[in-house]
């Protein structure tokens, strides 16, 4: 795809965050498995539950804007994957693998923060109002993730991890 | 490295965000040389700046913990600076290259925005006061920098780039 209008770049960030979206629905059940503190699971899979619904509105964004439902792939949400993949294969205690699982999550939401940003300043500068507002929900989504998974780390999985130094 | 404890992982993120900026240092360059708006040029001069004083945190940080100044390659910001340099490459109008650079930008941000909250909760966790203050420094100026992007986005480079579809 060739980029000549702001349209265009808009196209294509959507094509990227679709394929993040992609890969975080194959990562987030191998995520949840690994963690052993329940709570954490359950954030897993309620990430899991909203990643599918932002599926569904991208599937929609397309739908409204015309364009082919299709993916470009993100490289930047590649590496972080990959960067989590390598930590599930580590032998490491349980309790600090769950400190080191929400790092990687809150990498995921950070990044998607970042797209989802940029895609509602971008509608909203091309007048796509429709659009906007599916884009703003599922930035919304990302934002109270984070926060979700900062409060889990400060509360309950960062001070049960560190009781292995004592 | 094994990672045994949360202090172990704790020094591998540093390890991480380390590689993150150095890469930073040599792709920020070329991103300011690329773009066309000066604010925008000025913005990531700043970062530069910013990047080269989180580097010297960094260093204070592994010598107070006594540990050896070394990097471990950070996938993540390897995947979205490879995003970066493919858009320096495009044929591409220099106002719609200004948004998508911006975009690209506040990737970087919120990638070390997530190592960064990361690392301070965990310093907090560890007892490690010392180094705690450094690392919050360095969070609340990426934070700041992401701020200062996105109102650079919606006041001037994303109303010029959409000018090019009407």
């Amino acid at each position: 795809m060739t980029i000549k209008t702001l349209e265009d770049a808009f196209v294509q960030e959507l094509q990227d965050i679709l394929h993040a979206e992609k890969q975080l629905v194959k990562a987030l059940p191998k995520m949840a498995r690994a963690a052993s503190n329940p709570d954490l699971r359950e954030a897993f899979a309620s990430q899991l539950e909203e990643t599918e619904t932002h599926l569904e509105r991208l599937q929609q964004t397309f739908e409204m804007l015309e364009r082919p439902f299709g993916a470009k792939k993100c490289e930047g949400m590649v590496g972080i994957i990959e960067e989590g993949q390598s930590l599930l294969s580590e032998e490491v205690d349980d309790r600090v693998r769950d400190a080191m699982l929400i790092e990687e999550a809150q990498k995921v939401e950070h990044y998607k923060i970042a797209a989802y940003g940029t895609l509602c300043t971008w509608a909203e500068t091309l007048g796509h109002e429709d659009v906007y507002q599916r884009l703003q929900d599922s930035l919304d989504e990302e934002k109270a993730a984070d926060l979700t998974l900062t409060e889990l780390a400060l509360q309950v999985v960062n001070p049960l991890a560190v009781h292995l130094v004592e």
